[in-house]
């Protein structure tokens, strides 16, 4: 898929158009995305800190993971399992995630996802496993 | 801090508020807490699908985990990094998340927090380290 | 498998049978395992402190996690990912490994191990993926 | 610390000094640090097969992570956490994990490890939170 038509898949899903995610770059040869993410109201941890509380970037961080994934294969696949850490605040800033690739294999996949503020800061680091897990 | 305090704490952030997130047990001795999120209309991962986008999911658990411990310790603290395993879809249910502290460190403090639906089935298992990180 | 087979599935692999991991107890409807470890003089992080290196005990908890879906599913699968927190120091005692089967699925499951020391304490809990991955 | 005192330190430790753990490379500028692992015999999931446990890579991505923000700060600290992500069997190989430190905090830091063979594959990838952790 291109931009156009990962931005269409996900303007598909509620909850990612409601956030107001977008996919601002790809490269299928590096097998690397980037995503972005405003800073809206209702993400805020306290009122008035313009800080995110850090609920949506682990959303974020599933979502553009997943993204980078789809990408590659060409067809959506449910997030297994992910990992979150926190580095710093984000105060006053929309993010950007950086997505990376690590591994396609057979039935799963892994993917690195790094966050970043409007200052290049890294906000926060995400690492997740996705692929075709049924019932 | 009892549920009527815990609650308000919740209600003063925008982004907990704004999910609906609520608590509706807890036990001290245990260290033990329940906290309860709606389907809402934004957290749908496709149209009318019914089912949960996996991002609110991750958001509950990280919320339902810091306020484990708040309730222990009585004040706050940051997410330092947790982990999101999604088990099965959760579908035209609200979620309720069962979380137990499992160590209060010096520094840090480790919660484990099943969710599940209406039907008691487990949708998700997170695991959370929360503490204080600073620069 | 039975006891005795989980047993002999693992004196053949050299690194289990090497680090003296004993099955000691199974549950097949519970999926509950439980796998102990000897505290051995390579195992040790300061000489003389008689305290466990970490790294032993994150091979107790992948492996103890994978015979967990051994035991289930009659046949080995691979771990995808795991993790692991250190909750206290393990000093002078042998290591046991609680194994809880949170979730089989079609092409993943869901491991929790908790590992207590002699005196029962909780040292460190694990937690994984395992399943089919291939190249 | 530099190279010779990285190695006295974790040779101190009989678990390290055992597995055969080399750091062969430091950057303090950029926060980098090599360290390799040979195969042994006891660490071989099956007799003859030439391929790692995963044990053995596991503690290998926390003791490189750990000897990453020793080298940064001068001292010791705990493992807090770490996950680790199996990417590909590992076959008559050495290993060598590179490990680069994300963030260093004033109570924590979040270091990640990427383990090769001696073909340059990607064998696993570890993420680690370490820090001061006390009772």
């Amino acid at each position: 898929m291109d931009i156009t038509e990962l931005q269409a898949y996900m303007d598909a899903s509620p909850f990612i158009q409601h956030a107001g995610m977008m996919v601002t770059a790809i490269d299928k040869e590096a097998e690397t995305l980037t995503m972005t993410m405003p800073l809206k109201p209702e993400f805020e941890r306290a009122p008035g800190s313009g800080q995110f509380h850090g609920g949506p970037i682990a959303a974020l961080i599933d979502t553009a993971g997943c993204f980078g994934l789809i990408m590659v294969q060409g067809h959506g696949v449910p997030t297994i399992n992910f990992r979150t850490d926190y580095l710093r605040p984000a105060v006053n800033t929309d993010l950007r995630a950086e997505v990376v690739v690590r591994r396609v294999g057979r039935t799963v996949g892994v993917v690195d996802v790094d966050v970043y503020d409007d200052n290049n800061k890294l906000i926060a680091v995400g690492r997740g496993t996705f692929g075709s897990q049924g019932g």
